[in-house]
């Protein structure tokens, strides 16, 4: 069963004005379809960052891997590196991810079999997701208010969690926060404790806080939050605010790839490990990864970054397939299903839950008309690249980026 | 695909008088085959240690495991771990990796797929291994000599070294060591070298020695060992060796399962790990060892108790995908092989390496005459454990196992 060539589509969907540390998420959110042919004529899929340098490497590696078996997806990681040279090892890692989810896609179509259950069998039925809460203008600027409205303080950002939690029942709540100054973002961690009780909580400044102010938030929240994330930027930031804090620290920025977790282990830095199939290499290297963290005693929960459906389905049959997964995951779903390129029907939200698919592979089928309508707006939207900081500047022309800003 | 029996099978092979710390080889060396049974009648083969736990431990998972997908093998984990409470991990892991091997035998023959295919394919096309050597008796007392003949001595250690890599071609060397005092072992190892200059050499005390002793012996074979195996007992003695020591240290036995890795990482006590499928719950969690030993910079081997051919097979097809492993691996095969259980045809050795098999799944298959006449060896024999300390103290009978002993 070989590959006989790599379809990469970028595509760009509608996203709502959402505030992070860097800035402010544009209109349209960059993202790209792998269609991955192989000589039987079955097609594996798979969805992955669309941003013109992934793209780019993308495209290098697509003649090294034609020919190459499915299930041989070591080589074909070999394959990446060897057409990337220089590349991080985070970007080779993610340009062999999507090609490896697409692979495993194609493997469960040929078998008969879900993803999951390739993956070793599933754990859990259903994939329990975090409401993921941001700071938000009420639309784009010269655009009519969005659905979501305003969330500039602790009532939008209560009002924001009531309405993402009645209409998909999330038993977790994330706020991004590194908007505010930091006694803002613990007031409005306050008002979720008070207005949603049981839910375990999490804040994520994406390393807006210097290490005395991540340890003076930790002190604040003890006890309030189920995990600190990022709260401070690198080992040593990040190991400063773990010797206070009550909580554990979770990380995606200070650990992001196997590279960095031998320093970030050694000085006690991280307790919970955020992983991200796209940018560790695949499914397969994140089941690498939770024995690893399991071996060491770190939490594994996972991040996310703006996806539609092919991604949400990955990571549903791969956190189903994880016992040491202790978290509900994180997902930007909410904020853009509205434009999603699945097929309406295999994914759904039940209880703040994603059933795993159980048809063959992903189990999710491409919308062929959504994916010809978002390339369309990917490719008369002129994008090549996120730029959360100038699209801010547009508006905000003295917003300096720089962190740790508090 | 879905299981509906295990069938194991234990059974004896003859096995020459090698000497260990412990003491000696006794005449039969235990082992079971399992015939791991499909509801579509494919039947899945592997091979693990015959002592009277692990066969208990495999008659208490047996009801557990029916009715499961060969795909599901995190599910089969769980419940082995679950029909085994109170089990040690590395005994839990034995267990799940005799049933997780004959899974993939199926799962490759419905495929049509080698296992090395299945596990991300082969990134090398044959498996070096080493050339095992031991002090030896000449023969089994009251026994007529055995074709290897006597080896108590540098002499002997080199004759061995001479005819064994004459009749397979190894390009590295291991002595089993802990036998006789330090002196004479580094004795054997200097004659190894100035007979055999380009062969990486390796000595396994088996934890014989003190760390004082550990660090003497390391510093008189500074320059002369890739390695040093397991010279002193515990984290503690390892790390007091490695702090002293110019070559790597190299570990089954203060490292035998993930629960023992962090505390090793953290003192320096380990450079690398010998892993063993048997040991480590099956060769997809050996990959996800290679991945952690990757991440924290440890070298990657590979340990072997005394084995037949489907043992032989599942090691080489696990070697053969790990692009991290970096050294030859252990095999005890050349003292065991005229007893083999699989059709000759599939396993040979080439310049001290097995070509990868390509057939479907572990791409052996069982001589039907062999498995019944080794299962009558077994029956016959009546013995139920291995006991290298009380067959030694039949001849030497002021024999005292007590370690460290120099």
């Amino acid at each position: 069963m070989r590959i006989t060539d790599l379809e990469v589509v970028p595509i760009a969907f509608r996203d709502p004005p959402l505030l992070n540390s860097s800035g402010v998420h544009e209109p349209l959110a960059l993202r790209c379809v792998l269609r991955l042919h192989t000589e039987d004529g079955v097609v594996g899929l798979s969805e992955g960052p669309g941003d013109r340098a992934s793209l780019d490497r993308l495209a290098a590696v697509r003649e090294s891997v034609r020919g190459m078996s499915v299930f041989a997806t070591t080589l074909i990681a070999r394959a990446v590196d060897a057409a990337l040279p220089g590349a991080r090892e985070v970007d080779r890692a993610a340009a062999f991810s999507l090609i490896e989810v697409a692979c495993l896609d194609v493997q469960g179509k040929v078998l008969g079999l879900p993803v999951s259950e390739l993956l070793g069998g599933r754990v859990r039925d259903a994939v329990p997701y975090a409401a993921y809460l941001f700071y938000k203008w009420a639309g784009h600027p010269g655009e009519a208010d969005d659905e979501w409205g305003e969330a500039l303080d602790p009532d939008g950002i209560v009002r924001q969690a009531r309405r993402m939690i009645d209409a998909y029942g999330f038993g977790s709540i994330k706020l991004k926060g590194g908007v505010f100054p930091p006694e803002q973002e613990i007031a409005a961690i306050r008002a979720l404790r008070a207005a949603f009780p049981e839910h375990p909580l999490r804040i994520d400044p994406n390393c807006a806080w210097t290490p005395e102010t991540g340890r003076r938030v930790a002190e604040e929240l003890d006890g309030v939050l189920e995990y600190l994330e990022d709260p401070s930027p690198g080992v040593d930031g990040m190991a400063a605010v773990a010797r206070a804090a009550g909580m554990p620290l979770a990380s995606n920025m200070c650990v992001h790839s196997f590279g960095t977790l031998a320093p970030a282990v050694a000085r006690g830095a991280v307790h919970v490990v955020l992983s991200d199939h796209h940018y560790w290499g695949g499914l397969r290297r994140t089941q690498h990864l939770a024995t690893l963290c399991e071996a060491f005693g770190l939490g594994l929960s996972m991040h996310s970054n703006s996806h539609l459906g092919i991604s949400l389905a990955a990571m549903t049959h791969l956190a189903a397939s994880i016992p040491h997964l202790g978290y509900a995951c994180d997902t930007h779903y909410p904020w853009n299903a509205a434009d999603d390129v699945v097929v309406p029907g295999a994914l759904r939200f039940e209880d703040g839950a994603v059933p795993v698919p159980t048809g063959p592979g992903l189990g999710v089928e491409l919308d062929e008309a959504a994916l010809a309508r978002l390339h369309r707006a990917y490719t008369e939207s002129g994008r090549q690249v996120r730029d959360d900081t100038g699209y801010m500047r547009r508006f905000r022309p003295d917003f300096d980026p720089a962190l740790p800003r508090w």
